[in-house]
């Protein structure tokens, strides 16, 4: 896992993993700004798009929190900052 | 308003704003694409941008449900296309 | 629907059933009180039934909202209340 | 903390605490019960109490969960049984 002196850093995999998702979240972003475009388009289509993005947005997300609860919380007392990644991890989760 | 027989469609001045907007949220994604090149991101400043990406999202969705309310939803009745405007927003509603 | 000069109130059968579903929501806090006395109870089994307090509360509020919806709002243009409606609903759905 | 022997429980004095929040909002939602006999009770006033008790229910469950993160997930490495730790979180903070 960690070397003790290395700073807490994304897991590799799941950076490019989460790269990889974003890109298409910004692919999807791409696709409700064309429809955007379109004079006749209706509200309740964009709505729709608008919460499928903040969906895909939100499963990047939990793959990022997933990782850093594996690569850094539960290992948190042992490097002895716990109290600061609490304290990161309920202000994150509070706007859940 | 609305004249009798034309479909319901998003506000041309609202489509604009939130075409505006979601521009921003795209290059708010791609700052984050961009800080997930970084092999030493840390997980929580990327989970905080992520959250604000979907606060910005969440303004634009905001916008456009007022939108739909205030120029389709309030005037139902009156179309008498009362049942599928309620479902279509229970729907939507759902999920927030 | 309703006649002209009634005020706005929730539909009888719904408020019913509110009824019925939140006195079930405090037989379960009533639960999850009788779990809190137990010293050994652990922190998951907690936050696991106040989800399902909390879901369950939802659909509360799914039921009252569905039947303003239909009740009160599609019909607001007709009244001229309109203004009033949308602005309480875009407040209560903010928080959703 | 804890002795490397005890079960994992939630800690004698957040259980009091929320003990204490859980009675209150049991009051509360007796409140919304008896605003529920009141057969002029407008939806939205309904609507707004029920965000108000799940706004404390909310509070409830983000004591809870910080105690969680603090006596029992920061130390899951050292326990070694991070992987459960860490599937029950994702569990709860999916439905958040």
């Amino acid at each position: 896992m960690k070397t003790c002196c290395e700073s807490l850093r994304l897991d590799p995999g799941v950076r490019s993993d989460a790269r990889r998702r974003l890109l298409s979240v910004k692919g999807h972003v791409e696709g409700v700004l064309r429809m955007l475009e379109d004079e006749t388009v209706y509200c309740v289509d964009v709505l729709k798009q608008l919460k499928a993005v903040e969906g895909a947005l939100g499963k990047v997300g939990q793959l990022v929190l997933r990782s850093h609860l594996q690569e850094h919380v539960v290992t948190a007392h042992g490097r002895g900052d716990e109290s600061r990644i609490v304290e990161e991890l309920m202000e994150i989760l509070k706007y859940r």
